[in-house]
């Protein structure tokens, strides 16, 4: 059986729709929830809920009586709300009364507070979120996608080393390919923390470093792990949802005006169910904390109950890898970085 | 009659390639060509064109014996190669013997020796390049997409304002809503730099500046402007121009494998040509560098003959239009930036 401690307040959804997705990864086998939260609005929602349903679901409340909002500054949030659902289920983490803690809430609130309560792994000076994206080679590990900005050379090594952890074991892949996010893959091109951050890796990593990759390279090339700091991953990750997004609905837009639109968007439908199996990277429901001494999760803030659900699931099967404690382990037996 | 100048060795599709697209865009009404390149290579090549053909182009050639390679640095390269493509073309457009300057070489050296030859413009610190992008609102103003890097605020602002001058001379839009491209829309989000921005373009520009976007808004929410620096311009554009073809190119896998596949494919087809014309942005086929003084074009470095010819008639049209002349009106009568 394996805890994890949700902060239910988080979700820009609600508190019932993120309730609702506790109570539904609780029922699978071996995940116990902890919703941490406010006590008594959390009990209101589950009065409603169905005696059969209830008693399947494994889970257990922890009250916390402050909410961190969407809109908080997560640096005087994370100091000035000590008893936020946030920090009192990372309490609960560093004491290991839970495995994992997922939170679909404020990610730089998350990403603060995790830093302060649970400290940061021996060398690492900031943090990395890591996520999967799909591309026609498969699946891509692409970080840091939010946590930290204004890195140095250094934090792009440390970053290639906790995708690299990442891909050989959670996607099971070995001979890591890994490139660095640049406007071009000469040597001579990008800022110059790039061009360092180039060298560093090269040196340090030898043939698994691919060098610079491009742009495209993310959903056309060849490479597993691609690494940039949080503030290009967080804006590139957006825009390219965004630009599939509207692919899709332009297309769907065009087909559907036309007489034999009814044919080719039923058929479109169904092929398109197969093309989602193939691209789904709800499997991978959460973004990874990496960097930090603790399994900490983040989830869309936009989540819906099913979203909170896999993400949950997702945390559960990842706690039990124990990343940042595998990334420890490589990193005390590196020597100086 | 408006006279264009065509770098045709800095193509990666060969100077064939480069010289066809020439001869093509010379055939239009109004449109003069000056190829620039080695003389006697273009000479051979346009040996072997019908007289019907040639008899109807309008270029003259100017000899260039140096040519800048993709994979030379640019900042060297600008400097050492006095007798490049680039160089004499950027010397033809200072005297003013042509109107304006296509290239689809090196974007790096293309940026620097424009600046070098022809100047900013007065109060500009660095050049922008503009492009437009398809939306599901309609085209979007995007830059700058690989001009400058490491930007102060006050870049921002005049980003800002060069795409204003885009939209309504370009796209002949008026009441341009403006957005700055961060992690979050809250003041408090992103990197130092862009919170000073923010508050610069809020004071200077009032209204029309909505604030922050994030990278979604590029392609589903309602700007006409985003404006962001050229590391991050280039990786957004180049990756979702990745993701929308891998999405592309995954569904057609996924729809050709079934049986009913060319069914939907054929019909499909058809759909997309609408689709297509819909979101063709090679009427658009050049990137334009604003803040400099005079009219100069880029093109994708892998140009086909057809997109050449594109590139060059979309200069020859934004030549007559003169943004730069535009853009150096609108500062001058700013007072202090």
């Amino acid at each position: 059986m394996v805890s994890i401690g949700v902060d239910v307040m988080g979700s820009e959804k609600g508190l019932k729709e993120a309730v609702k997705g506790c109570v539904k990864a609780s029922q699978k086998r071996d995940i116990h929830v902890v919703m941490v939260g406010r006590e008594d609005e959390i009990k209101e929602i589950l009065r409603k809920y169905p005696k059969r349903i209830l008693k399947k679901a494994k889970f257990d409340i922890v009250n916390a009586t402050e909410v961190i909002e969407m809109t908080d500054e997560p640096f005087s949030a994370a100091r000035r709300k000590k008893d936020s659902s946030i920090m009192v289920a990372l309490d609960l983490l560093k004491n290991g009364e839970i495995q994992g803690f997922f939170s679909p809430g404020n990610t730089g609130a998350v990403v603060i507070s995790s830093v302060l309560k649970l400290g940061r792994l021996d060398k690492v000076s900031k943090p990395a979120l890591v996520t999967v994206i799909p591309s026609i080679y498969g699946f891509r590990t692409f970080l840091d996608v939010g946590a930290s900005i204004d890195l140095e050379p250094r934090d792009y090594l440390l970053f290639a080393i906790f995708g690299k952890v990442f891909v050989e074991n959670v996607l099971r892949k070995y001979k890591v390919r890994i490139g660095l996010l640049n406007i071009g893959e000469e040597d001579y091109k990008g800022p110059e923390v790039l061009r360092k951050a180039r060298e560093l890796l090269k040196e340090k990593l030898g043939e698994e470093f691919v060098g610079n990759v491009e742009g495209y390279q993310l959903f056309l090339g060849n490479v597993d792990v691609v690494v940039t700091d949080g503030f290009t991953g967080n804006v590139v990750l957006k825009s390219s949802e965004a630009a599939s997004k509207a692919l899709s609905s332009l297309m769907k837009q065009e087909i559907t005006a036309k007489w034999y639109g009814f044919i080719v968007g039923g058929l479109m439908k169904i092929a398109l169910k197969g093309f989602r199996k193939k691209t789904d990277v709800s499997e991978y429901g959460a973004a990874t904390l990496l960097g930090v001494n603790g399994n900490v999760f983040i989830g869309h803030g936009a989540s819906s109950a099913k979203s909170i659900k896999s993400g949950i699931v997702y945390a559960a099967k990842l706690s039990q890898v124990n990343l940042n404690q595998k990334i420890d382990k490589i990193l005390s037996g590196m020597g100086e970085i």
